[in-house]
């Protein structure tokens, strides 16, 4: 059987327009990684690595799902008896047996991109490639910085709460050595999240950073709008980030989301519909406040967050135990959309839903709150977490180039905790240089290759680099 | 780089077995049109179209959408400062950018069979193919009717309100130079839509067109069944055509839909399950009426319509403002379904749901109101509006077969506004041919090439000829 | 034109990986079938078929669901006044038409098969055939027994309601000659179902039998696990097997419960929402039982029982008038696994979702459910009833892989009232090889042989016998 026994450069490359198109125009472009959650701290410190089991572990809750899969003890995965070491043996272990999985190939991908490793990893070799990597992490000082400039990355968007005071982007802006440009999105969850018990705690504390007494929803919205003009005029950025899951619109008046804001505040219980008014009052008035301070709006839509409860109170949020909601509509973003559109005061805006099962309806959407002013207003998001593999990519390609041109889009994002992800942009831009590859042989496109390269070009780098307004040299 | 420089006639074929079929037996098969939206009123007059620009961008809403998406101003794509000479060259400037959007190989296709140019549409050569196509126009006399003719069309059925006198129709039936017959779908919307405040408008119209005096909801029925036969006695139809956007299948006393109906006519507000209640008893009688009167239902469900209301009121209905509703429920309609049955009075219905993400719990549904006494009873139509496309034909094929025999289908239509196109009856027959060829090369059909005609003979041309009892011949 | 004229044994393999990785591994592999619904009546009178008509015709509701499509006439689907031969010719007219259904490449490989027959069935040969069938059965003597051995079929799990006595169960136990070792599935559907008029009529048997006295919710629970232990100590069994149509999950106290018990037995008319209660509270006790009894929990989700009701009263349940609901929710299932969690009560769960369209939802879900204490302690089901096909277990492996590791998966059930639908399991092996292969060629997936021969006799056989505690020997 003739088996690739290695990574081989033609990864996903199945017609040859296709395998041409990526090398010549896709290939060495830049990355614009326009939205993660690598940790700015981290950036300041740039300290080396410790050995791959801490640079694929520590933090990755994709990783630590799949390993659960396979009933895996939660010491090998998230447990502190136990070293970076040993928990990249465990995972080593049944890695070979994720075929299908994208945790396969970003592995695969990311020994060969950083310490050109070619061989598949398994239970064998796994001492042996530890072993080799760990010396060329020191061998390289293969810190923060060095992973994403060895990936050409120009610019990265971190996420931080309104709180933050940014000390590590002031660092980042002053450090003459930072070759990556860092900036920050904007991300008032919290805000938003008025049925946490934390509620009332974080609005004193964003009273405090912000110099604005918190008294009503109008003064909150006050402060948000401070901060996010400080986020703006600390690191020059244009992002905001919206978590939305569940959500079902609801009409409100101002004096509801008044007294609603008071009982969230005194930690009174909610209806479900009132927490409905508050979060369309919320999501409608920050589109206003993105929209007259020129940010991209970003919503991030239908998490089932937390479904594992037990899951989250022995291990912590955002560590595997999150699902997919498939019951959130696309009529409630709508009209989320629609009242911004009367107002006009809709930001340009990027949708992300979870559930990829239902991406043509949000296509749907997105192209018909296009407007005359701006290029691609509203669009669909790279897509996102579950979605985010050589399947999830070609549907969105195949299925919504149909309802919304697919030269529009501002490409790839990582959304990740890793610093050595970059690889995701890679894997984007093969699977679409295959999918144009597709459409030209099976005459379904048809012109010239400037034409393609231009396509290509655009959605790899100078799409978002215009969106955004990021002014970044190519 | 060895990529098309011009439309192949291969297009879509990608396997020996589909070309083969497809050139051999589909090709060249008369189009029945039994649903679309042109204009009887042109079809009188006939006129010679002025330039290509009328020709695509009169009344294309797909078209105006998509310009949007790139931030066109509205002046180039509805608006009445610019001729459509002007409108032409904005949209001949973002068409390469349409790479897998069905508009480039809408496009491609209708400069290949109607004015033979090969070559794809570019923002350098769009002046020189404008004024090519121009003057191939008044060269062979292109009006609304060539076209048609041109095409091999032998049936259409246009969609009018009951209201309408058909006095277009009449004309078309009595002029001997036509060579396409014309008939007109039944579309009573404005009966179902009891919320809107021009209900009790229309159905003074309604009353007086048909001489029936409505006082109730009873009355109401009465008039439309005597213009559905009128419609019937006019051109020969046997064609029906249902919108049902979000619709929640309710319960009802007669009394509690006299009471709605008479609130609806006094323009009083309605809840919602009034209007679910309404809706309900209206379709059911429908049905009731289409099968007395030997029609076939076709129900169009699921829209979002006027998602973007400042859209709307600024350039108007179906201008592009519509979205898809993701919450449509597959019971819902069943239950209309159920009820017909039982009372014995289901008409041959042809569902066409919107949200093509979905469609295999549509195929399901229909196949399980199949009865003994009538071939493909209850039936999927093509794949519908934001579904007409290669991705969304070849997965309607491909989910639904498994659950309703394909061959079965009674094929496409255009469902459009324009004259020119036709093609997509090309389009979707080369996507059958395909597919059809992909299952006997991987062995999942085997059989006789004269059971393969047969099956692609019904798919073109004889299901829709025999379901509807056109008697058209071939 | 070159098309296969007969049966291909490379059905289904595109590519030479997947081809090889079929032959050499998967195609020999034994079949556990640990989820059917096959007689053991029949098993244990074990009579010779009467003709093929009986073997293809005999309760086989999707092949009765397909001729309805074709409008044939009852008598020759269900009727008594046509014998298997007529309605065998009745099927046989129609089966060349039935191009991309299940239906057509099931019956090709039950003939080749069975009887080594690998031409197509049509009308011109059919009554040959007939003969030929006729004569092969009765001169190999193909009982019901023969048909499982002569597929290499190590294990069948029937599903028997809770007050069945395992009369035949018990004497297939004793019978020396059987070589396939018989279970039983435990399906307490009819103890869910409170708002069947039957409910108080069918808790009055369940008392009989169990020796419980049932007088409330909680005795009712203690009789369904008496005799959820007396299934398993009289074949051993580990299997559960839960219907779940539309379910909401609802909270509910124990009062509740009760007092909903009460009027569900008096046959008292209960709300929605005490429906919902109570299926909660029903679900989530019989969770607790399967997982102190180590019993796994399978649970077949989402269907729309009974849709056309006509049909179902005239022909009867399960007769082919179901169709699949498209709105049960993966919150309220995602509900009930966590509270069984937060107990440390979760058993070991195989989830069905019969809305093929969502799988990945599902598939997310089960992942967020994984224990650290079991291997794919939760896991989705193989394509269930209208997913049980090529284009729907391909799916699932393309979409799923990327959200659950597939090498977990317990692979293949037939669910089939047919002794003769075991080529199913070859199918699946086929698609899922193919599948492999495809990984392989694209450079997603590269490595050894071995890891992918140990995945391929996991997902064949492995898994099943280890997650259910089968201990078959291979």
């Amino acid at each position: 059987m003739k088996l690739n026994a290695k990574f081989s450069e033609e990864l996903f490359l199945t017609n040859e327009t296709g395998r041409e198109l990526y090398h010549k125009y896709a290939e060495h472009m830049p990355i614009i990684d326009y939205h993660c959650h690598i940790s700015p701290k981290a950036m300041v410190e740039n300290k080396e690595f410790e050995d791959l089991g801490e640079m694929w572990l520590e933090g990755d809750h994709y990783k630590w799902r799949a390993m659960r899969t396979f009933g895996i003890d939660e010491k090998y995965i998230t447990g502190t008896e136990t070293d970076f070491h040993e928990k990249y043996l465990a995972f080593a272990k049944v890695l070979p047996k994720m075929v299908g999985n994208p945790i396969f190939i970003w592995c695969a991908l990311e020994l060969k991109r950083y310490f050109d490793i070619d061989e598949p990893l398994t239970e064998e070799n796994a001492e042996e490639i530890y072993q080799k990597t760990k010396a060329l992490i020191h061998e390289k000082h293969m810190t923060r910085r060095w992973c994403m400039e060895h990936s050409n990355v120009k610019l990265v968007s971190t996420t931080e709460d309104p709180v933050d005071d940014l000390r590590y982007h002031k660092a980042l802006a002053v450090d003459p050595s930072l070759k990556v440009r860092v900036i920050t999105a904007f991300r008032p969850d919290k805000a938003m999240f008025l049925e946490l018990p934390t509620f009332d705690a974080y609005l004193n504390e964003l009273s405090d950073v912000s110099g604005v007494g918190i008294t009503d929803f109008h003064s909150m919205l006050e402060a948000l709008e401070k901060r996010l003009q400080y986020f703006k005029e600390t690191t020059g950025t244009t992002v905001s980030d919206d978590g939305i899951p569940h959500f079902t619109w609801a009409d409100y008046t101002e004096e509801e989301i008044e007294t609603i804001f008071k009982k969230a505040r005194a930690n009174e219980p909610l209806t479900a519909d009132e927490v409905d008014q508050y979060q369309s009052a919320f999501l409608y008035e920050m589109g206003r406040i993105y929209h007259r301070n020129a940010y991209v709006m970003q919503l991030h839509i239908g998490t089932y967050l937390d479904a594992n409860t037990k899951g989250v109170r022995e291990v912590g949020q955002s560590t595997g135990f999150d699902c997919t909601d498939d019951q959130c509509s696309v009529t409630s973003v709508g009209e989320l959309l629609n009242r911004l559109t009367l107002a006009g005061e809709l930001p340009k805006t990027i949708l992300y839903p979870l559930d990829g099962t239902k991406i043509e309806t949000w296509a749907v959407l997105a192209a018909g709150f296009c407007d005359n002013d701006t290029r691609s207003k509203v669009q669909l998001g790279a897509p996102w977490w579950f979605n985010d593999q050589q399947f999830g990519i070609e549907r969105q390609f195949e299925a919504c180039a149909n309802l919304y041109p697919v030269s529009l889009s501002v490409g790839m994002l990582t959304d990740s905790r890793s610093f050595i992800s970059y690889p995701r942009h890679e894997l984007y831009r093969r699977v679409f240089c295959n999918y144009l590859g597709t459409l030209c042989e099976r005459g379904e496109y048809f012109g010239s290759e400037k034409n393609l390269q231009e396509i290509i070009e655009d959605v790899c780098f100078n799409n978002v680099n215009n969106f955004f307004e990021f002014h970044v040299t190519r």
